[in-house]
Parts: structure tokens; C-alpha cells; sequence
């Protein structure tokens, strides 16, 4: 099942830079791990902005929150979700 | 290079019935051509409402205007257009 | 599968009152079906406006759409979907 | 009387780790004993956000109010309230 | 049990001036027999615009939603409905 | 002369715990100080928020603007004033 | 007693031209009537759009309704009412 | 002196196609006339809407405002426009 | 040339209070001169916010934002800029 | 291709002074860079705030997002990317 997501990043500056680092690589091997899976198909980077665009393909809204929630920069995130569905014209 | 494209449909209860289901059939054959051609990579419907979230993979802004405005159901739409990047944890 | 849906209903005036009567009654046969069904569990009037929130648990996003779409007020309803999770502190 | 909830909860990163996890153990212990008691039957988790969908079932708009205000969260939380009616297509 | 309720009204140009004032009329007869029985003790006019801010006191959400849902000018209004509590400073 | 304030309350987290009491003790006094004197009238608590809507009576804009500047909270507030006149349906 | 007004004017394309001059004729002088009373001591236009800022010196609330809810153009237009006080720096 | 000026285009559909057109032609002649003369040096399509971010150069906000609100197409848009200023860090 | 300005004032807790005085001390100085100078006609306190709408008659958007920019609470406010234009019914 | 660009800066009051002054030195060098190289033809101030619209002209939306995510201010601003298109009434 496929959903959008919207993810916002914004680390306070009173986050110490090598906590933010370690933070940010933690949050780059759970994301691969992710993509290599299956379950985070497309990751977007918003041009312009420390946001990005994803599309999660996972069994259901508990899994889906549950793999945002573990987020290593979930505390950081303003995050939206949009549930979407087949198209009647997409030929996929 | 990617865009998400947001398109929110609103027809008027004005137009002709018959009139609008022609145009959502122009519509869908032009959408699907688009789609055979890879510039359309993706198209999802968002649960509830008469819109779409869509991914294109064109050559310029320019050509992604051309597009979008050629859509038969363009003068009913609400569009918003957001330009992606490659992320930087993307592994594709 | 649990989502939170608010539908704000507006029928314009150039809707003659009783193809506007015929869709309510409609919407009422085929909202009261689901209920019965175990697909729409909850259904609460907003005080003071013509609109609901509902909560649907339903196997997918595909299905849910398709269920909100078939309303026969569908074309008169501004839609909302927010997907839920099992909340920790939930003893349900 | 029915009332739907939004809470969402934001601790600044200023409040020591252990402080809020005392604080939400608190919130645990304080919902379920409300849920126990028929108040609050229905406690949702929004997928991808640190925030919560509930209905409550009180006598009074004061009676709400006081049940919120004591939340141990509540200096943490944005809180909507919508004041809920019975649905006339409702089965309930 | 008091409520704070917006009420902005937006009568469309396609609505005949006799009509019109048919229904100003009725609500006006409604309104005032309202708060004759204490339920609808406040009653302001926002300075500027075709909107009013009242205050009713009835039993419940389903008492009011009745009381409003009923209101002549229902169909041309833009209802916000803002439950209220005893104020701690409150002298009353 | 009525005027329609809310009033919403966000005490920063770095202000110590006794001063904030200190302050909302100041409040509460200042407060029934004038409710007595017929200047604030009406004071109900928004249900779920630190918040409040109050009516005030005063003989001009700034006398209100005095009077409000003067809350002892009002450095933590974010005031909104709706000036109130007559309504042609009010019986008072 | 001074108030900032902002109105926006928005006249529907049903109604007929000739009748839309002769409304707009009579905004005119009914506004400089005004101006020329005093009340109305500042009108200036929003570059670009369809709207004024105004400044209106009344006596009252009311008074400033029953002006403003005269303006021919009111049908057609969306106000906000800005409150205005002396400011402590003002040398006037 | 120069202004940001955002413009999007609503014809409504009452609007007979030929009428519009005509209105089109104008705003296009209209338009070039006023880029010919240097006093609209920029004038780019938003992708996707019926909609333009234009720079104008003009001696003053009088000036400006004539100049807009004699587009043939002003009754239809909803503009915003933004002064500018030299940008310290400009080269130009 | 005429400008409509809205300023509002938002000083953090963080600054020391003499600071905060001192800057207060100066932007009433810096504002005054430009007040006798005819340059900022018009200064008006909105009544409930730490804010004000001013009226500003400079030569061009460079001299404004050089005027505002110079502003001692500028780096604490948060402004609006209107250009303003001759109403064709103002009789000033 | 061109593109939009709107930043808003927000230094906030923990930088240090000096810190932030270096910042901007950087941000001054590497904008004036790009300006010479002509891939940022156009820098306009916002009048009245710590923002400007720009104007970029790059190869493609990864190299705007490189581009902008380098600048030394970029941890400060809101950032906002409209693309644009050739417009058909544009004489350039």
C-alpha cells in the first residue's frame, strides 16, 4: 500500500554539531536499509529546502508509523502523510 | 529531472455532463501517452478527494508548462508544482 | 484498518431541491450499509455545520477510496483522510 | 456527550530526557484510568506525528476542560476540541 | 452549558430579494423567541461585516446543533462553535 | 462600548516556576479588579486551551488597548480584538 | 475614535454593468460625504488590487457599523476592522 | 523604481470563449507595448497555473496602480505586488 | 509616495531587560525625528498587540526599506509593506 | 532555466555576533560569485524585510538545489522555489 510523506526537517542549533552528525548518519543507514527493502520505494529531496518527498510502500498505517516513528530524526521532523490509491488512468 | 505535481480537479456543476466526460476521456488518453512515454512516471490518486499526486521526468521547466497546460481538464484544475533533487540517501 | 475521514458537505443552490432530496437519501441507504457492515464504525455530526467526522476501518487505501468516492454526495463533499495507528496507551 | 479531540504534543529539548519520560508515564497512567472508566473510548495515534485523535464521553464543556487541564502533558500539547452531535444517518 | 458561536452569513445574488428577506424575517422571529428562553443569552454584531458572534446556553452538543441546524439562515452560514468553561479568575 | 478579545496564553518554559505563579496571581486580581468594576463582563475559559474569550466594556479603543496592555500575562499573550455593535435581532 | 479598515470589493460578473456603475456612482458620493464630515479622514487604494485601506474617526463601534454596513458597495465587499489606539511614540 | 508583481488569471467559464479571446489579444498588445517601453522588463510563466511573476519599473506606486488596473484582464486576477529594493549584495 | 506599514513587535526573553529598554529608548528617538521630518505621517498602536500600522511618504522602495531597515527593534519585528496609491474617490 | 526564488533569513539571537557577521561576509562572496558567472541574474531586497526574491538561471533542479543548500546562510532561511516558463506574451 503506497503513501506519500512529507518530511520537514528542522535540528534546533542547540543540538550539538557532532550529535546532529551522528544523528544524520544513523538516519541515512535506516533509510537505506529501507530502500533496499522495498518498503521506501522514492526518496525526493525538495530543491531548496532540508525537506524531502518519499513514497513508502508498507502493509498498513501501524507499520507505516511505526517505521516513521523510528526515525532517527523523527524528533526533528514535522511530518504529513497523504494515503494514496490506485489511479483509474495509471497504466501501471 | 523529477517534479511532484498536486492537481486538485473542481468542474463546475455548470458543464454539461456529456461534455465533461469527454473531456476526463481526452484526458485519460493523453495522460496514458504521456505515461507510455516515461515522462510520466508516476500517478497516484489521493484517498477521498478528485486529485492526484504525479511524478514527471522532463527535459525543463519549459516543457513541464507545456505539458501541464495541454492537459484536456487544465482549466478545472488547481496545480501545484514542486521541483525534486536526487537526496543524498537516495540509492537509486 | 483505521482512518479518520471529515467530509464538509456544500450542495450549491443550483441544485434543484429534489434531485438534492433523492442524493441525500441515497447517501443515507449506502452510509447505513457500511455502517451495518462493520466498515464505517463511526459516524458523528460536527455541531453547528453541515459535516461529519467518520472513522473507517477498512483493509486498504485502495478500498477506502473506493468507498468514499461511491458516495452519492461525493461530488458535493470537501474529504480529509487522516490514517491512524494503534496509539501506545490505547487499552483497546 | 461526545467531543473529538486533537492533541499534539511538542516537548521542548530543553526539558531533561528523564523528566519527560516521567511526565509520559504519567500521561499512560492518567489516560488509561480515564479510558477504564468509559471517558475517553477511543484513543488514535496520527500516523507519522507525535499526536493523538481521541473522543471523549463527558457530562459538561467544564468537565472536559478539567479532564484535559490535568493532563500531565498538557503544558506540552496544542489541543483542538470539536464538540460532536448524533449523526441522522447514524445506526448508533 | 455556554457555547461561543461565529456566525458569518454569505446570501448568493442568486437568491431572490423577496426570498430573502422572507427568511431574515423568520430568522429574526427564531432568534429572538431563543433568547427570550435564556438559550440564546448574547447576541453582537461584528462591526464591518454580516457575521455575528453569539453566546448560547443549552443542555447539550445535540441541543445546540438542533438549535442551529434549524436556524432559517442555516444554508447561507459559516458556523464555528468553540465550547467554553468556567473560567478560574471568573467572578461570575 | 463591547469588545470581543481572545486571549491566548503561552508562558515560555525559561521563565522559573515561581515568578509564572507570581504573574498569574498579579493576573487574577487585575482581573476580578475590573470584572467588578464592570469593565470585563464576560470571561469564559476556551475548553482545552490556555486561552480565553472575554467581553469587555470601555468607553474607547484606548482605554481597552490601556487596560489589556496592563494584563500582567500580557507579554505571553497573543490578543486578537473584534469590536462588537448592536444587533438588530438582539431583544436587549 | 480611530479604526483601521481594509475593504476588499468583489463584484459578481452577474450583475449587470450599468447596474454596477450606478452602485459604484453612489459609493462615491456617499464617501465623500463622509470624507467631508470628518469621518472618513484617510481612503487610499491598494496598489494592483480592487481594495482600499481606510482610516474612519466615529464616535463608536456602532456607529462605525451602521457607516460602514451603509456603504452601496457592501454586498460586494469583504471588511476587516483594525481597532486603533495613540501610539506612545506618536507626536500627534 | 521596481516591484515584484504575482498575477493569477480566473476567467470564469459565464465568460463567452470569444469574449475571452478578444480580452486575451488585448492583455497580449497591452502587455508588449508596456516591455517594449522598459517599464515591464520581466514577465515569466509560473509552470503549471494560469498564473505570472512579472517585474515592473515604473516612477512611483500611483503609476503603477494605473498601470495594472487597465489590463484588460485585471477584473479576473488576483494580484500581489511586492516593492523591491537594491539588494546590498547585488552586483548589478 | 505612500506606504502602508505593519509592524509587530516580538523582543525574546532572551534580551536583557535594560537592553530592551535601551532599544525601546532609541527607536522612539529615531521615530520621532522621521515623524517631524513628514516623512512618517502616521503612527497608530493596534489596540491588544505589541504592534502598530504607520504611514510612511518617502521617495521611493529604496528609501523605505533604508528607513525601516535603520530601525532600532527591527531585528525583533515583523513587517508588512502595502504600497498605497490615490483612491479615485478620495477628495484629498 | 530559470526559477524563483524567495528567502526569508532568520539568524537566530544565540548566534554570536561575530559569527553571524562572518556568515554574511561568506554568503555576500558567494552570491556575488554566482551573480558574476551569471547563473544568479537577478537579486532584489524586499522591502521592509531581512528577505529577497531572486532570480536563478541553471542547468537544471539538482544544480539549483546544490547551488542554494551551499550557501552559507541556508541554516537560516525559508526557502521557497518557484519554476518558471517562457511566457507567451514575453517580447524576451
Amino acid at each position: 500500500m503506497l503513501y506519500l510523506v512529507h518530511m520537514v526537517v528542522d535540528i534546533p542549533a542547540t543540538v550539538p554539531a557532532d550529535e546532529a552528525a551522528r544523528i544524520k548518519a544513523e538516519e541515512k543507514a535506516y533509510s537505506q536499509a529501507l530502500q533496499r527493502s522495498g518498503k521506501w520505494p522514492h526518496l525526493w529531496r525538495v530543491v531548496g529546502e532540508y525537506a524531502n518527498y518519499s513514497v513508502f510502500d508498507v502493509a498498513s498505517n501501524d507499520e507505516l508509523h511505526d517505521t516513521l516513528s523510528q526515525l532517527p530524526l523523527f524528533p526533528f521532523m514535522k511530518i504529513t502523510v497523504t494515503p494514496l490509491a490506485k489511479h483509474p488512468s495509471s497504466i501501471v
